[in-house]
């Protein structure tokens, strides 16, 4: 076969360059996966030339003006059709690609790259200093990549949130928060000042906590023909090529939230393998969005993860790998305490109701980060100081503050929000899928996951991108982006 | 900056345009150890597909007009520079990567990683069938990519030969090979009837030969910063980038053959680690040729590994490792045991002097198979026909035969024969290696192998591909290729 003679059509010509595009990606992720589990750290200054490399050349290509032709010649396809879906995300993403400049692209990989084994040290030696300079220089290539897009009648914020969330305005988000907040703050104060819960004594031999971690996972449905767990500072889900899925989280000797992290990233995991492998190597293979992905997250590792019919199932397994520490406690103790609203230092750890408040300090704090009121050295001492306003902590080293999370290293910076969206979200989707599922903590106490499962799949999970979030969101709930179920839920269960 | 504004020299864009090659490149590299280490088996479809794009772009890239043409403007550089070097290695492969097509540098690559996967199960399953159509695929390839080159007066292998080993033509690897086979085969005879050495008696288990490894490797002067240690079935060292060396063996209960796995493996390495960091993402950024890298990871296998001297050094650290099994046997007798002479199936576990037997055959059945004289699906029944006829063993079925080594999955036709030229190159080096440092075994006695590995740092590893192989040898050794010192060596040793 030549290509020559044979006539290609403008949407296999498309599907052709968008695969290539797809495996630039594919390579990056795996080049940033390896780079987190395996790379040697004296490779961290050529793993971040290649992955600027593979950056800009990903996005050269996703920006050339030949596949800018073809989404014109396909602009009146049937609007129900799979090709419409996968025209009309391209050209989303097409018109947005086409502001950033190769050059700027390439330059905003290669700092992470950079900037990610920085931090890393930074952390591990809790020296802020260490991470201040990548730090300015992310904040520096965030603003040159905001200046990029014409001005909002909005906030310049707006760009940022954007790219995660199609749709959502750093208004709507406010509104929400402001919303969480009225609720939130006095629920936490309440609960600060109830004391005498249990807490779990370790230590948690960390060979338990993993295989206590996959038994969580195969009763999920994890298959290792697809899936590997492995170990990270920072937990994350990747997905490198279709049918490869990868999970990794975090384990500390003295607790046993490596638990928690593991379902939190088998729902990101999970969404991504069930995505209709025909929409592999195209832009309808991922999630829908950022905040319906980590509603899926936060469904298995909260709705799922910290109910009772999860742990009449569970618990019975949990218990004989650490006999020692849980053999005299209850399932029910245990589970109050795994579910104790507790307010502490860290996002990864923290309970249901205290989390939207980690969130709504990082929302804040990039605002005044990029709208230049604060600068990344004033950073410490601000986050300190509003982690006392907000959850009562004293922060005791950045590690345990500011340097916590991985986001502002890789320039995630409009994405924290997301998390929180998909909190609200997730309970949202969780009315529905009761009302359509019955029961489902009886089915849980069976270990039975699959009909959750497949429901989700049926929703969600199997339509990648292929509707915009604010419909996948009305299609599924049949309502918009609604806090209140999820305020309901926190204050039945907690207050 | 801008690119604009600034004058660009045509070195500068040329390096600029083979940083782009080399990173893609590496992140092929970066993809394939990760398919053989980590990646789950149902990620190989999405994975071979990823390979084939990177192959093709990097291909395309390097085969660009404007790389070309860059290469005519530097015709002219001062022989004996750096740069003039660069220019010449590049266009050396510009040239010949200019004859193939995009298109079948891509099939190339896609085809590996579905074959790998392929000989993987068949090798599993002692099943030839199963890797029947890949290895029909990859001789079909490798046919079409033959064909981009004008017929040679010598053999068609030509071709594929000069990939591996610049300057090296079938006719002379007949010669040296001839040469062998008059003193190999009559010694592995009267080796043969020669009974009644001790044979190691297991289970080695695998923890302690990991940890032997280790030792092994900290001896010769690895560096957890930036090099690793992995399990794979088919042991191979990788470099995805400059500071990042990776290296795997495979371990077998039955014997301690993952040791001298793990040291051929570090010779590669080694050689890698210490080329010049400023040939990074340049194509003097890789060893010589095949033949010269092989000479490294035999050298380090054999000639130091297999000493006296080395023995004397390792084995009380290695003997507490396994009190049972090796209680009771002293050094040498050890040593002796590691060294004997046993015609078996397995070429990565032969003696020194079976060794080139195995590698014969190969270079004799991909002649033939190539020519056409032999069908893939003949190639079992001739494997095991010619492998009682050279070595007097009876293959037991395809896993120990024809499905032993990985090479032609990923369509390595030419490259066995530099193995064995990598062995009668050691010697040659050895020799000098010993008259300019003096009694290296003594030295291994004390555990210093810093100065052996510092003379090839000086003489061969930092120099990349600066010279071509012939060149590097002669002014190594002062000598062309010559086997009497190998042959010398051998009847020395075994006779």
């Amino acid at each position: 076969m030549s290509a020559v003679e044979t006539a290609v059509s403008p949407l296999e010509r498309l599907r052709t360059l968008l695969a290539e595009v797809a495996d630039l990606q594919h390579a990056e992720s795996i080049a940033d996966w390896d780079s987190r589990v395996s790379m040697p750290p004296a490779g961290a200054q050529a793993r971040a030339e290649l992955s600027g490399t593979l950056s800009r050349l990903a996005h050269e290509k996703f920006t050339a003006d030949e596949l800018g032709g073809l989404l014109d010649e396909l602009r009146d396809l049937d609007t129900d059709s799979v090709d419409a879906a996968l025209v009309r995300v391209t050209r989303r993403l097409y018109e947005r690609a086409a502001r950033i400049p190769g050059e700027l692209a390439g330059e905003m990989a290669e700092a992470n790259g950079l900037a990610v084994a920085a931090w890393d040290e930074a952390k591990a030696r809790c020296d802020f200093s260490i991470f201040l300079p990548h730090l300015e220089r992310q904040v520096e290539l965030k603003l040159r990549y905001i200046d990029c897009f014409p001005p909002e009648e909005g906030s310049f914020y707006d760009v940022l949130l954007e790219d995660y969330e199609e749709g959502m305005t750093t208004d709507e988000v406010t509104r929400v928060f402001a919303r969480l907040k009225e609720v939130l703050v006095p629920l936490v104060q309440r609960k600060r000042d109830a004391n005498g819960e249990v807490v779990l004594q370790g230590p948690f031999p960390v060979a338990a906590q993993e295989q206590a971690g996959l038994l969580v996972l195969q009763g999920f449905g994890y298959d290792p023909l697809s899936w590997r767990l492995d170990e990270t500072p920072h937990p994350f889900a990747a997905k490198p090529g279709a049918g490869d899925i990868r999970l990794t989280t975090h384990t500390n000797e003295d607790d046993l939230t490596s638990l928690f992290s593991t379902m939190h990233e088998f729902g990101h995991g999970v969404y991504e393998f069930d995505i209709d492998h025909a929409y592999a190597r195209t832009p309808l293979g991922g999630g829908a969005s950022s905040a319906i992905h980590e509603s899926q997250s936060r469904m298995w590792e909260y709705l799922v993860g910290r109910s009772a019919g999860f742990w009449r199932w569970f618990y019975p397994k949990l218990q004989p790998l650490f006999p020692e520490q849980l053999g005299s406690l209850d399932e029910m103790s245990f589970l109050r305490t795994v579910s104790a609203v507790r307010p502490g230092l860290i996002r990864g750890d923290a309970d249901e109701v205290t989390y939207g408040l980690h969130i709504i300090l990082r929302f804040e704090l990039e605002q005044e980060l990029l709208s230049g009121t604060v600068a990344p050295a004033e950073l410490p001492e601000l986050w300190n100081g509003r982690m006392m306003e907000y959850l009562g902590v004293a922060v005791p080293d950045d590690a345990h503050g500011v340097l916590q999370d991985m986001h502002w290293s890789i320039g995630l910076f409009g994405y924290f929000p997301t998390y929180q969206l998909g909190n609200v979200i997730s309970v949202q989707i969780w009315e529905r899928a009761e009302s359509e599922l019955g029961d489902l903590e009886q089915q849980f106490e069976r270990g039975e996951f699959s009909p959750l499962r497949e429901w989700l799949r049926e929703q969600i999970y199997r339509h990648g991108s292929r509707y915009p979030p604010r419909e996948l969101l009305r299609r599924v709930t049949g309502s918009d982006l609604d806090p209140e179920p999820y305020l309901k839920y926190l204050q039945t269960k907690f207050a």
